[in-house]
């Protein structure tokens, strides 16, 4: 299914060459100012145009279909549009038959049983992650002194990001990327102990980024490596603030006050325009396939944004899932 | 919120040193064999006993309260219970002002404003995956010729588990630990483009499971290092069969056929008997403590079998979740 | 929230004035052959037209703006989109501080602290039901081999429907209506016990719909004054058919193989001609309004196939719900 | 499936016959005060005892196995527990075959193929009710300042309910009963225009509740027979107090402040002692039965406590889910 949130939920539409893409957002609450403009700065991060960005141009122009009244929204769902323009469809007639390697070609032919639209990679496209952007820009207008903010901080294991984003994509080939996240201002309690963790719901919504091969908090992998005396963070005053933070802002899965940082691993593009071997799976013989489509060198470029809006919106979702309900008595004092 | 899953649905119960601790399963398919020994194996490898483990020991003894008539399921939800007999609680009084580090004692005592019970870690103790434990046996059941086969492969970044866990429990230290899971047997299709993906899913169990930190599919943080010509992974025949596997089993957040590979990163035990740095709550001033509750020196040594049983009640759900409903027209002939 | 259904899921999009109407489906299996065409019955049952409906005309014309590739269903969400064209919005300027009896005016004005569009009802329109009308064509043409049928039984408590809208339409006045419904065709077995129940989800999917009261299965309220010997339905054969249907074709939550019986009162259209009293929010003094937006004299007269949309959607749900994986032991022969 | 709510949710536990009853309640905020007293009064009323009652005797004595610590609630799912005591199942062995009329013996037979526990109607026994009873202590507890109260008034269609409860019970009949519910104290603006209407999600609950055949709200079916002019509610205040209540405190879906009312029909107890024609399901002939069970003569009698029940978990749920996010604009002043 395609819809992820609990109390401010959202839905996943469109195909890569279809009508257009987009997002519905079930659950915001009404009266937050809200225009066109409000999106503006997220979408163009997310726009390609950089060197070794595809050379599809979208002008991904917004439309706000539902859900706003008088620049204010008025409590049912949003529906935010993306009409899709400069499709260029006839590149991917050839590899109906021959999968392109670690693309969903093969996953998607076999699960839909051929009904799934190919075009452009259908609803596996990277464009559809223009609707989570659309959402995490609303996201982040609700959480009122929060603050999101993901960086591409290495391209093939290297922190020159550009030079090599450049080198792959003058060699026909393509590099993945590293994108680390950090939200500061989130106040102490959000998530619950087991399924609606912070870590669960953050890598949940992370992991349906296309690309994504690994999500990791505070210092991740690196706290396998660790002594308990290393990794432990001390508490340094009553407001909950550690030393260090190794914890990546988040205990027993909640967040105790300190900044949240994730990292997150993108692989390589898988289409690259070098030849590669697969199957034909009409004849089940081998054959080799060389992708003509326009694509990224390196999808990590341009996820940051996406990365970010991911987080917000569960964000956002956990700060209107808190109970307030009033018989809790304060033991504490 | 503690319950996950769509169709097969799983909610954790209990605290630490509580009545007792378990699992409510909803959407166990009726007419599944089981029995107490259908349990036997996964909970004898979650129980402590081995060196560096906690010498809290707990006959695990379980209670199958609902679900279960003449030795088979009935169809109505299934309550798996396992009370606490072994409890020590005198321990814990000590740290209630005094928040263990990395511990979730501080945002508890925060987000539920003193109410949570602080006993053996309440709600948050490690004892609580034995639920998670008995749902993957139900779930391991339900697949037949579906294997899930997850191992501590390094403690403290070293292959040496054993050597590793005794050099820091004598040191009165714990370490973290690296469990790596492969599912082989997976049919091509289970999981969704979007947020049902095979990775969102997983790694949203795999996150509930106290003292995870990180989790990668496939080559995973290493594919953020890689071009794409060495990280795509070639077919070679018509079954899906490639000849690497840097995807893990999963494109397009749908298994592929291949075998599904994942890695966890465990931190340390938050526990250890060194002296550690903290505040005092009720004065705000810096103090010091000494944990002498029980505890496991490396929290990843009895997890591998958690991660098998997360990973198992995700698959389990993906494979009833599938449409049935016969329109579906078969294009690829 | 304003979506619906576990694994055949519909979100209700839209605002009586605003860009259009429309609703997501989340769920419906690839492959199933779907065009414009497969909407135009029951869109044309549903439009406005006959003597003491809306004198608002709407073309009603579908966008199928996602979802569907080469006329089959793709896999991903259907987004299906009605714009609105034929708004007249001045009348609704009156009555923003004197709430129309018995309308969502007031309650709509507290909840969304009066963010919410209040031209033409807003989301709270009966115009939002064609979403609801489209959504209940997919799933209908998903169930082969089921025949869903509702029409108005009574108006102002007389069968003389016709006659009885007239009479109140002339008077300025509106009335209300039942209507009935039956479902053939249904396996045995779709529901389950508690709140899956059959009963729970029909009822759940009808209260949606603007203006329904009360809804009673088989023979309902009337079964309050039965006694047993006469209430309960013979068995007539292995089948399951009863010789009676007092239960609706519904036992202990579970369609039972025999017609499944719902009847549904909707109150009159509480737009009405004639001059009521209110009050001035803005004064808290008592005032007069005459209501002169465009209004439906009788909401049940367009609302039959609206019911069966609600039944198809649930009931289309209930069957990809169904548990498919393979363990069970037939224990009953 | 057997769990209700968003972010009050319960799930029912149980067979008839098996080791026991019960509820796990997940969302319950945490500091609430609870203790096995807050229960004895609904228990007591569910109870069975008075004259055409079941002579099965259950001291329902409740075990609180989780979520409380000190006297309140700790912020873990709660698991009520209710051993059974009292089983007879000697009488249930000769109807395996030959199904009871309007009884769950049918479709549970084809359903679970056999699987499900036919002791004492298994998972489809009103003794499951007690789940739901105790489940509704604590969201009456939790919703303070409102009031629940629900009353049998009317059996086989008379006001003398218990005169005639003893004429069907000394006939071996048994006879069907009205009940009537009123909550008092409820805030405007509880429930949402589509699919969280509170009107859907009382009658979902209600539903769920073994016997019940219609639901209505307000002036329910009877609306469907007025005009409006006579059906709509004048404002009488800017409280928005209404001098009549025939849409019975729901408009548009959400609350008004006024009085919520609604009446639920229960059917006969399907099990009489008369005896009745049914199939014998090996032989496929005609047979007859008498059942020999213990039961209640109407099961309305001992209901009311259960539609209360129902109603209270879903308003508190609705109570939790209001959105507390800061950025609302009020427009109203």
């Amino acid at each position: 299914m395609n819809s992820f949130g609990s109390n401010f939920s959202i839905t996943i539409l469109g195909e890569s060459h279809g009508s257009g893409v987009g997002v519905v957002i079930d659950g915001c609450p009404a009266g937050l100012e809200l225009s066109r403009e409000d999106f503006t700065r997220d979408l163009d991060r997310r726009r390609a145009g950089a060197k070794g960005t595809t050379p599809r141009r979208e002008a991904d122009e917004l439309q706000i279909l539902s859900g706003v009244y008088k620049g204010h929204t008025s409590g049912t769902p949003l529906l935010l549009w993306f009409q899709n323009r400069d499709k260029d469809s006839a590149s991917y007639k050839a590899i109906l038959d021959t999968p392109r390697p670690s693309h969903a070609d093969f996953t998607a032919r076999t699960k839909y049983a051929g009904n799934a639209d190919p075009r452009g990679g259908g609803m596996f496209s990277g464009r559809l992650t223009i609707g989570l952007v659309a959402a995490g820009a609303v996201a982040k207008k609700l959480m009122k002194g929060v603050e999101v903010k993901a960086r591409l901080v290495q391209v093939g294991g290297s922190p020159d990001v550009d030079k090599e984003i450049e080198r792959a994509s003058e060699q026909g080939d393509s590099v993945g990327g590293l994108v680390h996240c950090e939200v500061r201002g989130l106040a102490v309690g959000l998530g619950e102990p087991w399924f609606d963790s912070a870590e669960s719901l953050l890598s949940h919504a992370i992991f349906s980024i296309p690309g994504v091969k690994g999500v990791e908090f505070g210092s991740g992998f690196e706290c396998a490596k660790m002594r308990g005396s290393v990794c432990n963070d001390p508490l340094e005053d009553a407001s909950g603030k550690t030393s260090t933070n190794h914890s990546g802002g988040i205990n027993g899965g909640i967040t105790n006050g300190n900044p949240l940082i994730l990292r997150v691993a993108f692989r390589p593009t898988p289409s690259i325009s070098l030849e590669q071997k697969t199957i034909d799976l009409k004849t089940g013989q081998s054959t080799s396939i060389e992708i003509k489509g326009r694509h990224d060198a390196c999808i990590a470029r341009r996820a940051s944004v996406v990365v970010e809006a991911a987080c917000a919106v569960v964000l956002a979702d956990l700060m209107l899932s808190q109970q307030i309900l009033s018989p809790v008595v304060d033991k504490t004092e």
